[in-house]
């Protein structure tokens, strides 16, 4: 086989259109979808019909499925006829909220272009990654009139609050859906110029504790000492969390964790990253974590507890002696296979219950949960997305893992049968879910270009 | 001596100005002097403003002088004559933050009659106590033209902030301040109908504690697991402070406690107190604290360790996977003699420090300190204190302790040289500090009546 490239009629249309394409995601990026706030709902509406419109205005047939929760959006291109195979493209218009707004250098719904970066809310997840399919798309339809092969695209609007409702519209609509393969960018490549297939996510369950002790906020000279503080009894509580070394001390945790393959493990110890890099790049002089194993390891193989959010008593300027009636923690974990997110969340709210103090009451709530996956890495739709991924940033990608979560993949893969191609073009320090999100101007285009490509390396992979 | 009773003819007119005296107070408490807040500053002048006038249209020589917070008012009358006593009254204008504002009943700062009590910020802490000893005052100045003794009341505007600046003041002014006797109100009664004399208040340090870990908060899947997260490590630092019985575990905490006299320790066991009724009251089914003493003795007699506060993170509606930059807590100790605010301060600050991991850094800010008190019961003003509560209440006072803290009393004491009397008429529920704070009515006139009776009482107990 040759050495892949980018077919050069679609090079040539994505170079010439790259101006207006970065305009149109501009647009997309404006509107504040905010899928976990419900004062974003009619934003969410507005995201849903924009890509509505701009998988219309290419030439697929579009409808905006609604759900209990924010709309799935559905286009379909079946001119490559019954015998091509379908690649589904999945992505999502929804964004994290923005919060805190204070700490944003531009606006974080006004995209701005800093030092090759496109900073805003949703530029690189994932409304960047999903937008440069369509742009793909565009390429072929535009310079073509048609696809290599059968295309589906679909975008939710909830993946940032648990994908509530897609498990449920894949099983009503799998026929409609069917595919051969599903494709999703909505992860990182290693480093600047390394494209990378990433092989295994990690899940996800998030829950939140609150704990009450009085009926209502208490003088803490007057009370302080025999009524139980409910922020204290959290602060326990978090603390009992982890053992003195770093480890998960919640009993059972890690009893269904299976360890990854010797192959896999020495593959990402042999990638070049480094710790002190790292710390650069987040701004802090130590790591830590799990005692064993190497960072890579640490984020991309093995099981979480993270305080997401804390909120109890008075948080203002200066000293308010009060002893608050009632704390809040956001505590999320990581998952890996096979845990499972509804039976870590059981453990956990067992584990909470046993380790609360008398005199508080505490209450767990099971805000969303997702499964772990690691990819099978052979047949088309991965040889496919090596060659793409090297014909648009001149080298083979490497094989990673990710410790984020796109809970999702799983469900591809049970629900439509078909092997799931992570392909991202995110960067580390990108801020995903922080101020200043931001997506490579370099990678948004390479990843239209990628994406083009490969849909006719697809078509020749399957044969 | 015979039974005591209050003078008739301040007893007819308190009778007869009843209604006044607490509209004026209302006009008082509207005023939302909240000295912990710098948007706040000109209501904390205007309270300063609202307490001389009333000063000064009662007849006495007012003036309200600076400092680099909130302003000190001191009002004087000397026309008992250089052989006379001089009594001095201290209180305070200023009140603590209203938040949460949506749990009052009725506007904070709009006060309102329900049941027999008047609910607002400030009601009864302090301006409430403040107002009932200058009505006293015009009750004599009013009926009889005179003053039994000679008075200096002063009202200061820092009391919930740690008053930063009233011991300079009181070093700075003691010839004009010199007095034989301080009676403050600012405290509650044991219950209903049971007047009290304080005899012991607890110290306070009060503390930040902030941890910093990466330079922005992070996504929790992408670095959770090797970035250490500082919430976590907050509630590891808080729960650290305590020993799993319930102890205060920082090395050194209690080295300086001196035990309660074991006469005082006899007569607060003796007190009429019911551990069912103050959970019934704050809305517990268990109460807590150090192992070994009685629920009054913890509140009374034990240093404490309490969060006031806690914010890290995300803690809006829904789930959000972030890896905060930040966490904060507010943390405050209730002390006894002989601990020192500033000495406990150290030694968190060197406890907090040796517990933090590596990873994160931490900051413990000192925001302010109080040393703890006890009263010596004897002398005149404590035997016309007796005998002024017994004439307004119909019972002689119980002795009490109390876990709050007043930390100018010490100063009082120690820079003026003059024992202190602590008459106070709140009572047990009424919310200092928190939503819907309430002075009952009864005690408010009550208290008026007691303020009168002790001028006489006092000027026949030093005799």
């Amino acid at each position: 086989m040759t050495a892949p490239t980018i077919p050069a009629d679609l090079a040539q249309w994505c170079s010439a259109q790259a101006v207006r394409m970065q305009d149109e995601l501009f647009d997309f990026l404006r509107i504040p979808s905010v899928s976990a706030r419900t004062e974003h709902v009619s934003d969410c509406a507005a995201a849903a019909q924009f890509v509505a419109d701009a998988l219309t205005r290419i030439g697929l047939t579009t409808t905006i499925e609604p759900t209990p929760g924010h709309p799935i959006v559905v286009g379909e291109w079946r001119g490559a006829g019954p015998d091509a195979p379908t690649l589904l493209v999945y992505g999502h218009y929804d964004v994290q909220p923005a919060e805190p707004l204070e700490l944003w250098t531009s606006p974080a719904f006004e995209p701005t272009v800093r030092d090759g970066r496109i900073y805003a809310r949703g530029s690189v997840d994932d409304k960047g990654q999903l937008y440069l399919h369509i742009k793909a798309l565009e390429a072929h339809l535009a310079v073509r009139g048609t696809l290599p092969v059968n295309v589906i695209v679909l975008a939710e609007g909830e993946e940032e609050v648990g994908s509530a409702h897609l498990e449920q519209f894949l099983e009503r609509e799998k026929t409609r859906l069917a595919c051969d393969a599903v494709v999703i960018s909505d992860s990182t490549m290693f480093a600047p110029g390394i494209p990378s297939i990433l092989s295994s996510l990690r899940g996800m369950a998030y829950l939140e504790i609150t704990v009450r002790g009085a009926a209502g906020d208490l003088h803490s000279g007057m009370y302080g000492g025999a009524v139980v503080n409910p922020a204290m009894a959290l602060a326990r509580i978090l603390a009992s969390m982890h053992d003195a070394d770093g480890r998960i001390a919640i009993p059972g945790f890690y009893d269904t964790v299976q360890p990854f393959p010797d192959a896999v493990r020495a593959q990402m110890r042999a990638l070049p990253f480094n710790d002190a890099q790292l710390m650069h790049e987040v701004g802090v002089t130590a790591l830590g974590g799990e005692p064993g194993y190497t960072t890579l390891e640490r984020l991309w193989t093995r099981p979480t507890c993270e305080v997401n959010g804390l909120l109890s008593g008075y948080t203002g300027e200066g000293a308010k002696t009060v002893l608050p009636a009632v704390s809040m923690a956001k505590v999320s974990f990581r998952l890996v296979p096979d845990q499972h997110p509804d039976a870590i969340a059981a453990l956990v709210r067992a584990h909470v219950e046993q380790v609360t103090p008398p005199g508080v009451t505490v209450h767990v709530e099971n805000l969303h949960g997702g499964r772990p996956w690691r990819a099978d890495l052979t047949g088309p739709i991965i040889e496919a997305g090596k060659r793409a991924l090297e014909a648009a940033f001149g080298r083979a990608p490497v094989i990673t893992g990710e410790g984020g979560s796109i809970p999702v993949v799983g469900d591809f893969e049970r629900i439509l049968g078909a092997p799931v191609l992570l392909m991202g073009f995110g960067l580390p320090g990108e801020n995903a879910h922080a101020p200043d999100e931001w997506i490579s101007v370099e990678n948004y285009h390479g990843g239209i270009r990628a994406a083009a490509t490969l849909l006719d390396e697809y078509r020749a992979a399957v044969g």
